[in-house]
């Protein structure tokens, strides 16, 4: 019987004991993907509570209250901060086997070294506590540093003027602080409302009208060289699936103007404009030598009602069954023949669709890095260890985990790195499993490595970014 | 080495069988969707021999004898029942791994007492055994009560006179039998001839004519008030997949009496017709406060040879791969925006879809009850070890399995209750096993209150049965 | 801990390991379906080195090797045999958790007897160690009887002379090498220019000119009974789904003679054709009681630019997403109702759809043999340990591993043949763990029988060839 959350928390052998504790704990986190809101960071916030910090934008925790019968009131309404925290403690037993219940607990851990389990009881005094902590200690920036991030990456969009970012480059602390250029906005064509207002905005930005497609293009052009500036060496993108469609840059335009006439766009014509432009932007990041990011397969703000009331990530977003091989193969091809395919990870939301996934980037692998072509770590919904272990699995059979550029936290939330944690526990349990098992050779010092790799060199190497 | 179908059978730790023993075992059973007779029920019917029992309706050991190569007049042909039995004995060594071998371990077991193992040596002798028992003691009454089942629903078409429920209701035995409403005939548009005798014999148990489509939602409101009155409180569907396509009132008028004068719908017409009843079905349910159920993803009667000899439920149904995503959300979308979302159970065949379903549920859940909307449990083919669990798994990553319904047999068997007691040990078993990996506290009040409320607890307050 | 590969190698428990010693590692190997050349049988073919046994041919070393970043030269390029197998070797070690860890180890032990690791230290020794027994002892012939190969089908064109099968049977060596009917080209008329050329080789292997439907199909037949006198019994398909549109006669003579005149079939059309000429081949595999085999799911040649430089098979193929439930339902269900279905095994390259495959199976077993309708063993891309034990859970779960007809290589190499080694071993530890676990009887000499007939006894009833 090992006792909950102990140091030896999801190492079952001695090896992926030694594995951890010896090679993966100490490395440095390099956190290439998450939500982080930078203004935060460039004003060392400090959380006035645990609710702020935890509750406010949690969708996670937002969706477990509601399934666990939470009135509407105390997670996104108007009550008061200690009394949602109490909620939330109170359906933290509920979460049993569930990733919440370890993040929670390891959460607590650390920074805050607390080891009494949340509940109803314990709720207020915890709260307490981390509430002192946050005033006296845990500010944004000190968060960061204790969880030794090295580099991190927000997700921001291509009109936002990085003025947090470029402020904290001014006066480094430590950690750096860089933006990624992120245009689904620019692509969202099907919302002929929104995409006019977006058209506008990024012409006030660049200062140039937006009214043809080459502008729009100059556009983006501008603010990918201001992104690369400032710093930003990654791009991500939110897909539903690939697109990759047969188009003339005539019906391009003449989408382009249609839909800035106020006209929608038909189903067919929104892949045709989505082809585009992505492919545009493909080629700019290979151009800078960028990484690429795609997230693929959410179906997203499936509740009206919610939506109508909370906005978007109000919780109710879900796992999608589009089909992706061909759109996917023929966008990478495509690339990939011109010579023009960067550095790129995909992450799948469908488990289902891993190996479809994994074998996919093994096709436009070449000679410019190994791993150029990553299968991306389990994300959202399938980051937790069940989902982390099918990703590392497929990637293992179909492909070489060795080369894997690892975790990363994707989330909103300062107190999230030990995420990180989690899954260097389970990578070290793996192997050492298969060491045990006598399905790998008890070659330490080489697996050692092959673990410090995935958890930080690997990622080290594979992004450009400047030190 | 642990003994075959032990007391400890699936209980590979401590805190698993501490679990089981302590907590699970002793729960009553509330199995809230089979397919059991209710007439012999009524009857109280006292089969002559096993082979009337096991093998007269199952068609999971059909499958399995044709498989290992038995002629078909020794499974659902003319020979007579002992060689039947003698056929199914001879196969049942080769089911290995497949859980018709330990289903019928632990019938043999429970209730008749028989831990030899069958096969063509011991087949004659547990033969007369089982069939003695049967007539002596093992009527269907005493087979309920024997498995401590509580409360049953069985499923029932709207056109049904419930005549056997009322008998039982009448002079109870202590077994609470009711019925479940199951209008999949009336929404089979698509097939011109059956649909039209249903809508005649319809018509004629309402007492009038069905006619158009209003007079079609009078008659299964009718029918809806009818099974509440006779204490129903649970609908169910047999769907491919879920219909939420767009449609006008007029439109369904008119596809309606175009099927009615013995024109084919199209696929498209017919999607309108399935989109606009099920909206109405669901509608009803809400309003009457049921619980609505539906069974999602079976290809039902590939084996055109096979349908003409035996009829439906001949044992030659597949899991199905059509998507389901979209016309999920759009399906529950509609119903929660307009406030009229009551308790909903999904099931879903084909495994690689778990996750899907079980995201989608939480995109719904609300303060009404804790776990309002429930991703069921593994279902026909994944009514297994491996299927429950996977079922198990992804309720636990993307929702609450603590807040789980748990186990119905979906059987035409009453000596299928054991399948309860397989799943009991199966989710004690993932507990248990969490708790000593050091993955869940030690808390086993806690834990075991946890297995009651799955195993009992849950569905008795979910469900609205009048007790 | 274990230590690497030993004799115990993935026998977790002592039951597996009396399984696999004293039932499985004796059984024979009936190779039912590879890619081995039958000229270099004929010619009994002495392997000049490593590089041309091992990497001349194996797009699985390929993608590995590409990404680990080794340059194409390295890989299919014009470097000295000798550096790319070092370049190879210096993948190895990044392998680690690939099957082709594994693999390469195996192989290195058996048949060499080099248990050193392989990797960029050890690489020049044991290139000159294997080159030397390659030159002495380890012909082709040499290293099939070194196996224990009893029977093995190669896949063949029908086009093919079969003059290398016809020279083995003059001379037998102690190992049958039947060849295997794959008519891939003949149903690709989608591709014109290549499908024409193959029509004209077809008429001159005949000597009929191929100007009609029906004089396609006439050649056909006539290459079938070439096939079935030169001991061929089963045939074998590549398809991305299974095709069973409805078509008419006189719609496929026009198809035909469309393509004929070099103008291209509709995808409707290429449908159609499909269709026709599958179901044609189908009915000619019953009449001659051929088992026929198809290979469903991948999707080829995703990399345009490998694949024009090297061709097909050039390690950039990868894992679709089609449906297929209804197509495969309607093709088997036309077959069965006509009473034209002969033994049939299909492979599924996509691991999301096991259990549709595995179920699909079941609707159309019958008396005619135990196990007539088989889900294929893992292959290709889930030809490793996770792939197999899915694959065999599935066929568990689902159906009846105990009629399993189990391993193939699939494989292009002299040496692939360690791979039925690890099957065997795999499916004595499921067994043996499940045993251990109490969840089968510990019955040894049933166990051990199931065993040897998965492993040997099911195939070589199961086909008919001749001995």
């Amino acid at each position: 019987m090992k006792p909950f959350l102990s140091e030896q928390f999801l190492l079952q052998t001695e090896t992926a004991r030694v594995l951890y504790h010896d090679f993966a704990a100490s490395m440095p986190i390099i956190d290439y993907h998450n939500h982080l809101p930078p203004a935060e960071i460039a004003q060392d916030r400090r959380f006035e509570n645990m609710t702020q910090l935890w509750l406010h934008g949690d969708h996670y925790k937002w969706r477990a209250m509601r399934a666990n019968g939470i009135e509407e009131q105390f997670i996104t309404g108007d009550a008061d901060d200690e009394t949602k925290f109490v909620k939330w403690a109170e359906t933290v037993p509920y979460t049993m086997r569930n990733p919440l219940y370890h993040w929670t607990h390891m959460e607590l851990r650390n920074p805050f070294g607390i080891t009494e389990l949340l509940n109803g009881d314990t709720a207020r005094t915890i709260y307490q506590e981390c509430n002192r902590q946050l005033q006296d200690t845990y500010s944004t920036r000190a968060l960061l540093k204790h969880y030794k991030v090295e580099t991190l990456c927000t997700t921001d969009d291509p009109c936002d003027s990085l003025e947090h970012h470029l402020a904290i480059a001014r006066e480094p602390f430590g950690v750096q602080v860089l933006p990624a250029f992120r245009p689904d906005k620019a692509l969202a064509i099907e919302d002929v409302h929104a995409f006019n207002q977006y058209m506008d905005r990024l012409g006030e930005v660049t200062g140039k009208e937006i009214n043809n497609y080459s502008s729009l293009l100059e556009a983006l052009k501008d603010r990918h060289d201001f992104f690369h500036e400032a710093g930003c060496r990654v791009s991500d993108h939110g897909l539903d699936t690939f697109y990759s469609t047969e188009y003339t840059d005539e019906e391009i335009l003449l989408i382009f103007l249609k839909v800035r006439e106020g006209k929608a766009a038909s189903p067919e014509e929104v892949a045709k404009f989505k082809s585009a432009l992505l492919y545009f932007l493909a080629v700019m990041d290979y151009e800078k030598d960028w990484v690429q990011q795609f997230h693929v397969g959410a179906l997203r703000n499936t509740n009206s009602r919610l939506l109508a009331k909370l906005g978007a990530d109000a919780g109710v977003d879900s796992i999608d069954d589009l089909v992706h091989a061909r759109p996917m193969m023929r966008f990478f091809d495509r690339l990939d023949k011109e010579e023009k395919l960067t550095r790129t990870i995909v992450y799948n939301l469908n488990p289902a669709d891993n190996e479809i996934f994994a074998t996919m980037m093994g096709n436009y692998q070449d000679s410019s890095i190994p791993g150029k072509m990553q299968f991306g770590s389990g994300w959202w919904y399938l980051d937790q260890k069940d989902g982390m272990e099918k990703q590392m699995n497929a990637l293992s059979n179909l492909g070489l985990l060795s080369r894997f550029v690892g975790m990363l936290t994707d989330s909103r939330s300062f107190v999230s790195f030990p995420r990180h944690d989690y899954f260097r526990r389970i990578l070290c349990n793996l192997i050492g499993r298969d060491v045990e098992n006598g399905e790998l050779p008890n070659d330490i010092p080489w697996l050692g490595q092959m673990v410090q790799n995935i958890c930080y060199h690997n990622a080290k190497t594979y992004f450009s970014f400047l030190s």
